[in-house]
């Protein structure tokens, strides 16, 4: 205690005051803490304390917040993160993530990951179907994993979700859907080449009966992503791409409700009207056939200011 | 959804980059969001976008966030609200109370609510002793309301709360301590005058099993606020008073966990060694005396810069 009452100049009273109140809170760290958890806190506390200021929020609606935090932490669950959630629709989410993914030029970008990504999703051979509900509009996915000077990455391992033809990934609708419905992990061939069949992709709404969802609508917009694939990307010695694939026809493209649209991740989707073409990748006609080429950079250090 | 993309001018692209983020995010209200949330929401994004522009967080730091906002959320329960202990021991409690209580110079200033207040207390005639289990320092606590010139305010309500002398409140130990422990409803009256018998606060640690109370030791802090009754005071046509008396002898006076601390709220502890003086009050000798007043300013509409 003797320690931290000796940081507070004579000069500077450790009461509180309104115009001193972001120095009062960060002069009360004691020498103990982790330089960066400071560092951290240092510039949390001062926006806050700015964020209060330009606000000037009547008790009210201090309490309205101290509710809508509550309440974000209080749906969550195993199969529901409602502060990711809030964190994709601030654009905080898709901030973090460029903080931590410049690329060279030419390599794939990052989108967000989403909250329903599962580990250890089944491994399946090049060509399989990962549609298990057999609803939507069949497509098939081919393309080559390759670094940036366009040499083929053997061994890749491409991790692809999704939701089903009717909005939902199968970890939302648990003995609904079967299990890992839409749900697949591949593996480059020595070509760097990969290829899957599933569904065409539809824009679905995020979870919106929640506190988020709430906050969503009275701020005037709607909850809906823009149609998509999700994929992670990774092989030894690459920087792993966590990223999507968009169908350009989607209405909302420019309007997703997390912001993880990159212009460059939107894909050209072709409907193929040929029977002979649909029985050889073993579809029905019509069918979407997407072509898309992921391009990994090597592994670097992020560029980051701060270690 | 025309109306929201056509917010957007054709210059500014509707999809996330690093450098607009904020405002990509603020674009896309829609015109039908409420002006003041609309107003918030652009202040929080704004701030929250800076401070993660300034933080770089890993995408580790990011989901340790996460975590921590979200277990602050689930450790909220009918007795519990860590969002609130959150909010005080960021100094953001002080800070909103600041903003809403601007008085006048000779009214007595406010400090923060805490998460203990209940509402309802037992209401009692002045004298009575609200220490119902027995513990600590016996103390007679007298004083007057008046206005800020100097005029009594009979009838005035003041409500008093505090720990017990384990420094505990009772709605932390049911069962432990007997209901309504160290907690009444007292009345002015007709020449403003309040008293009763209580203990002599002593400090306590704020509940710090919690995320908070992590977070207070990874930034070197300890979780203790300094000595002190809670008092909300209130009379028809007079700005209500939310606010505390601090023991002057406290170690913990210039370093409370919650930054509740102002030079003006800390009392004379007088010590009382006289059987005859104890007797006359109703308690043991020694006993502690405190003489308060509470200075109201008449109802004002608050001085703050937004409605």
């Amino acid at each position: 205690m003797q320690a931290q009452a000796s940081t507070v100049s004579q000069s500077s009273s450790p009461y509180f005051d309104e115009a001193r109140s972001a120095e009062v809170v960060n002069a009360r760290m004691g020498p103990e803490a982790d330089a960066r958890l400071r560092q951290v806190m240092s510039i949390l506390v001062k926006h806050l304390h700015e964020a209060v200021k330009e606000i000037e929020p009547t008790h009210e609606e201090w309490f309205a917040a101290i509710r809508f935090l509550t309440e974000t932490g209080q749906i969550c669950s195993d199969w529901r993160q409602e502060y990711i959630l809030l964190s994709d629709i601030l654009g905080v989410s898709m901030l973090v993530d460029a903080i931590n993914h410049r690329r060279p030029s030419g390599a794939t970008p990052n989108t967000i990951l989403g909250p329903f990504y599962v580990a250890n999703a089944p491994e399946y051979p090049n060509g399989t179907n990962i549609c298990l509900d057999g609803k939507g509009e069949p497509m098939v996915v081919a393309g080559r994993v390759t670094d940036i000077e366009g040499n083929a990455i053997p061994d890749a391992k491409l991790e692809v979700w999704q939701t089903n033809d009717d909005g939902f990934y199968d970890v939302q609708q648990k003995g609904v859907q079967p299990d890992s419905n839409l749900r697949g992990v591949f593996t480059s061939d020595s070509e760097g080449r990969y290829w899957f069949k599933s569904v065409k992709p539809r824009h679905y709404p995020i979870p919106s009966d929640g506190p988020v969802g709430k906050l969503l609508g009275a701020m005037g917009r709607h909850p809906n992503r823009a149609a998509h694939l999700h994929f992670i990307v990774t092989a030894p010695g690459f920087d792993p791409v966590i990223t999507h694939i968009f169908t350009p026809d989607c209405p909302y493209l420019s309007e997703d409700a997390v912001f993880g649209v990159k212009r460059e991740l939107i894909a050209e989707f072709n409907q193929v009207d040929d029977i002979d073409a649909a029985r050889e990748v073993g579809l029905s006609s019509p069918f979407w056939s997407v072509s898309w080429d992921f391009t990994l950079a090597t592994s670097t250090t992020p560029t980051r200011a701060t270690p």
